[in-house]
């Protein structure tokens, strides 16, 4: 599981500033989280293929997150993109790119997909054989989603000797790595356990930004591995989070700790800090394993 | 008269090319023509203080002239802007913005003031004191506007010693910078050639992107001192520009020639090219005074 980040300052973009815009790879999916302007160029900066993005999440409609999206797209088709897109995103996300596709009379050559979110539980958007993922309801000035990506339980591995030991069929195989019992050639039942030993961890990342402080959203992302929190203050100006909705580094700690989360990342900094570290310093009161998002930092996990 | 080139590249921004974007600083207006996503970087960038940007001219909405116009409406509320903002565009552009501060949420707290155009034939759009500013209609794929930006006539100069010894009052030295004839202390009907001379000439600058050769555009840009024309493509490339409704630097060159144009500039060149030289070559086969705008340049006239 690998995360690129492309921007994690809020409000708007500055000359050494992109703001929210994220690539998770994860089981050969690259999906793309949030895309505020500017975000195909650090694309590009970043040599991640445009045409690996086949989904791209977008929390809420505030720009920062959300107006380098009917740009990117608008690339994709002159770069004679054929690929299907699927776009999940609050519900108005499917007007405002028709309608500028519509003004500028370029329609896509490929399939554009829009999932149109409206719920306020948390629901299931996007499902294969490998990964999920679930929307995580915020609390922001719009309405606005978080997501958690989630590994499914990987395969089973055999343990060599005992199946050898044990009589099973080499057809057989397949059902055990799938966690089944079987019968062995003399006829008997073989527990999977036996023979078997679980495969590798799935692994989880959640996304969660832009939010207040939201304590319910805990029991949706509890023990992930990975949880990417929003911080746009800190303490002192730790007012603000109510009236703008937004959190601090503290209270992102607060969520990461009470999930059981494994590492929290840090980002959405407002611009009128110096430096970076207050935040670390300030959420590492409360949970230990913080890291700090920076633009162009990856965190391979 | 200064011109900025924020950016001069065609179709969609890349880590070093920005798509359209200008500043005129045109007596102590500082107009921003069009508005590709990555201007309000660029404006930073430049150090151009966003208070100064009262007029935005968009000639068409194609992505790469005005992507980044939401954006940076967007990052002037954010900057608690007071002072109006008016947008000259073709019909749809003050739905489309509308509609991201709806889903936003997100109102201005200044006016914005939307001037949709709609006629295929040039027409006075701003009138001040000092300034004119006339559409010109282009031929493009979907509706487009290049603009003309004129300086009035500028008062005359004083001949002094010529006024002194016409013995006219002080109380009339206005009027004679105005043009009018005056009476002296005699009672004598004084010239009012006899006693000033022309002040400055007055300075004009077009604005031609994005259009594929259009002859007719020429009258209305006539004598023009510095035209902006695109050029798109090479000569080898010639034929695409009747499919794609753009110009070549040949054919920027030939419009530059029969408008009488005093420099040509050109730009938003497809980045299918290496260099930018052979533009500036082929156009000079044509016309002389030919100059390649650039990311960043600034031009003074």
């Amino acid at each position: 599981m690998k995360l690129t980040i492309l921007g994690c300052y809020s409000a708007t973009p500055r000359t050494l500033n992109n703001t929210t815009s994220q690539v998770l790879e994860i089981n050969n999916h690259m999906f793309l989280i949030d895309c505020g302007e500017g975000t195909q160029v650090q694309l590009r900066k970043h040599k991640i293929k445009f045409n690996r993005i086949k989904h791209i999440f977008i929390s809420h409609l505030h720009g920062d997150h959300f107006f380098g999206l009917v740009g990117l797209i608008s690339t994709f088709r002159l770069l004679t993109r054929e690929a299907d897109l699927h776009i999940y995103g609050p519900k108005g996300i499917k007007e405002v790119v028709t309608l500028q596709m519509k003004l500028a009379d370029s329609w896509t050559n490929y399939n554009l997909i829009f999932h149109e979110l409206t719920s306020n539980k948390s629901e299931l958007i996007f499902e294969d054989e490998k990964i999920l993922v679930h929307t995580v309801p915020l609390n922001h000035r719009v309405y606005t989603n978080g997501f958690l990506f989630q590994e499914k339980e990987g395969d089973r591995k055999l343990k060599i000797e005992a199946v050898e030991a044990a009589n099973i069929n080499v057809a057989y195989y397949r059902k055990l790595t799938q966690g089944f019992d079987v019968v062995n050639e003399k006829g008997e039942t073989i527990k999977n356990e036996s023979v078997t030993r679980a495969g590798l961890k799935p692994k989880s990342y959640a996304f969660c930004s832009d939010t207040m402080y939201k304590e319910d959203i805990v029991s949706i992302i509890k023990n992930v591995d990975v949880l990417y929190h929003e911080s746009t203050f800190l303490e002192k100006h730790a007012h603000l989070g109510p009236k703008t909705k937004h959190s601090t580094a503290k209270e992102a700690a607060t969520i990461a700790k009470l999930a059981n989360a494994g590492t929290l990342l840090l980002g959405h900094y407002s611009t009128r800090y110096d430096g970076l570290n207050a935040f670390k310093e300030e959420a590492q009161e409360v949970f230990d394993n913080v890291e700090l998002c920076e633009d162009g930092k990856t965190f391979e996990f």
